[in-house]
């Protein structure tokens, strides 16, 4: 960036910052401070997980957890509390058993990935073969796979960032319509995942245009392992496998809004939250009950320091897990309305270290004070702006919404990420109170600023 | 100990341990040393978890491994290598699962105990009433417990001796038979694990008499947390079980056998061993595939440098899981050969920190070169004589046998405990490795020593 620039930069904040409308660099740090000593945010955690579960999209249980919400955010006393209803595809998970029954008989752990379909009743029988990566999926010829079972094995790293999701991660999303079109007759993959547990971890997929769905599961990652040692003997494998997974219809879910009413209706909205919704096989805890808790609690304390100048909106997304439907159907129930800026959490609840942003150019000044009240918290400022995003507000941000992000440390995220161990014993209360500072400070300024951080174009890609 | 008795002690030693029938120090330290380069534990290990997988007490897998067992035995040019058969009772694990039906309906994760019954086809459901640990059951009203499910909860800390095993591991090995006999319906206890992870610990229980055999089971860890905090809410708890668990008769089991014959048959049988059978829910990795391994090896290493002047035998037994039969059965076979000295590996792969005796106090000068030999693998003596044993040689232990015990460092041996966890990644090579360094020096020495280390008496209890 020259010189000439920042001195824009600088000017053009000067000009859209009123000083007199922002709040106190003192109160931040004071509200700031008293949220590490939060307990909202665990109790909501603890509750949803205890009292609800798990609560797939669509399922009996996320209904009851909108009903949970909305009795806990109007006794927290958020205004305009209420359920936005959608519909979304069921898909039922059923059970699912395999064996290897040759060479070396014994079972394996699995879990149906979103959208997997049925063997036959009986189960189907088939040999194995096996891949290292999606690049060798994608080149091998479809007729050393017709008729077989694939197995798809890539270990994913744990990193801060989460970074090896989006690569590894598309084993996962795209391993199962390319192994139908070649003629599989199912597909396993690695769980991808970081862990060395017998806890599978699921997820979904959508199968591309022209692939007939195929039984598609993640093997557990110590599963993986044996299916590899017992490929490399070099003897035809062969797994008998039964799966019962089915789809069946539509049905209903929602978004749960919750509103801190702002003293100017034309600042526009900050919007934050995460997604209500969790995979059926763990509760949820740090996917993300602790998302949904960590802002409210947040916004909760900035409620209760008296009436901030842009409205805060906290919203609980539904239908996250199986395909974005919640973030989705928000941003086209609230085209209309000013959002002055969003931000969600969904990446657990371990500690926030780095600060990134998403906003137009002419609003970075305005992030300073931001990045400054969060480095006592052991934050530091991703330096490029366009970095910042989240899966339930994607749309927003498409229209061209700006967005912060307080990104999580994600080291052990992939080793629970989805799977049954993603339960209370895994949070950390005192990283999940860091949490807590960080998004009190974040709301604090952002939304007694009546800077314009946006709209940001083109919008990200 | 007195003066006047260490003196005689003395004396006792030189008299039976002639030097001239002993190894050099330097000889046991190079076998001690080259062990810790070694691979075969690793390949015994490795192809007995790949190649058979879980091998139940009774199991046509257990069948196998016996076979897989002689065969690699054999290849590796152990004398008398073969098969002693005996009969052992047979459980089958069949189905389980469990769900909060209220007030907060979500399904538990848990696993049926050895010899637990089965609920009606149709399952049952009851009321809930929880114990924080053996004793609350125990001083129970059983007018408060009739009709119920009883659920024990009282977690297990991590120990490098194991040590909490013995109490809390009371809770799955009696709580059974006392909730039974105050009338309970089943019984929930949490796992005897000391892990976090969705993975229950199985393990055997036995009814005694009088208790009418009832579902018994174990709840993941986590799952005993999310039952705590239900039941803490105070409302009625209601949780419906189905449990197809079944004993189904007799089935064949045995142990095997392999001899490195030593150059005088007089002066007794140095026996080692680990256990073959391992409970069905992971693959025998810790529990314990490593211990015959680390055995096997180490026999190998003494075979390879000439023959030693006692017989070394290693014993694979069948069947410890379910009640020790093996060990039982053995014992009874071989009642009337000359054992100089047993010893068991059956405590997970992870390094040795401790060598403890039970042998005759006249024996005790005999164990300094050991000791002494062991000390730069890192590993301490138990100065207390008499703590030294192993569940598969606890017969021959009260027969008179004189013990020495290897002491692993268990401190995460119970998260992987008797759980579908217990697989091959568990394993640390390097650690492996300095557990055949240990075994490889104690039977440098004890196979070449002509000392009487027994009989112990009185026998422990
Ligand atoms: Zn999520
Ligand atoms: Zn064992």
């Amino acid at each position: 960036m020259t010189k000439k620039i920042l001195a824009a930069l600088a000017a053009s904040a000067a000009l859209s910052s009123p000083l007199a409308a922002q709040i106190a660099p003192e109160k931040v740090a004071a509200l700031r401070d008293a949220a590490l000593k939060d307990d909202l945010a665990w109790d909501i955690t603890e509750g949803l997980t205890t009292e609800i579960g798990p609560r797939q999209a669509g399922s009996e249980a996320e209904a009851r957890a909108r009903d949970w919400a909305v009795e806990k955010l109007k006794a927290l006393g958020f205004q305009n509390v209420h359920i936005e209803t959608f519909d979304v595809p069921w898909w039922e998970r059923g059970d699912a058993s395999a064996e290897i029954t040759a060479p070396f008989p014994q079972s394996l752990t699995l879990a149906a990935l979103g959208n997997s379909a049925a063997t036959p009743a009986k189960g189907l029988s088939a040999e194995v073969i096996g891949f290292d990566s999606m690049a060798a999926l994608e080149a091998a010829d479809p007729a050393t796979i017709k008729g077989k079972i694939v197995f798809v094995t890539h270990r994913m790293q744990p990193a801060q960032d989460g970074s090896p999701y989006g690569p590894v991660g598309q084993i996962r999303r795209a391993g199962p319509s390319v192994a139908s079109k070649k003629g599989a007759v199912a597909i396993l993959i690695r769980s991808i995942g970081t862990d060395h547990h017998r806890v599978p971890h699921t997820g979904v997929q959508a199968w591309t245009d022209g692939a007939k769905p195929i039984p598609a599961l993640a093997l557990a990652n110590p599963d993986a392992d044996q299916l590899e040692r017992v490929l490399k003997r070099g003897k035809p494998v062969t797994i008998a496998l039964t799966v019962t997974a089915r789809m069946a219809g539509t049905r209903k879910s929602g978004n749960v809004i919750a509103d801190v009413p702002g003293r100017d209706p034309n600042a526009g909205i900050v919007l934050v939250g995460g997604h209500l919704d969790s995979w059926d096989l763990g509760t949820g805890a740090i996917d993300d009950a602790s998302g949904v808790a960590i802002t409210t609690a947040a916004a909760k304390r900035i409620m209760d320091a008296g009436q901030p100048l842009r409205t805060i909106r906290v919203v609980w997304f539904g239908s996250e897990e199986i395909g974005l439907f919640g973030g989705a159907a928000y941003a086209r129930a609230h085209a209309k309305e000013k959002h002055a800026l969003a931000a969600e959490s969904d990446f657990g609840a371990d500690r926030v270290w780095r600060f990134s942003t998403a906003v137009k150019p002419e609003a970075l000044p305005a992030m300073k004070p931001i990045a400054e009240a969060l480095a006592p918290l052991g934050i530091v400022t991703n330096r490029k702006n366009g970095e910042a995003g989240g899966s339930d507000t994607d749309d927003l941000q498409r229209s061209g919404v700006p967005m912060v992000s307080l990104n999580q440390d994600g080291t052990r995220y992939f080793d629970l990420h989805h799977t049954a161990d993603d339960t209370l014993d895994k949070i950390d209360p005192e990283q999940l109170r860091q949490n807590v500072a960080a998004w009190t400070t974040l709301l604090a300024i952002t939304a007694n600023d009546p800077t314009e951080y946006g709209p940001v174009t083109p919008p990200r890609e």
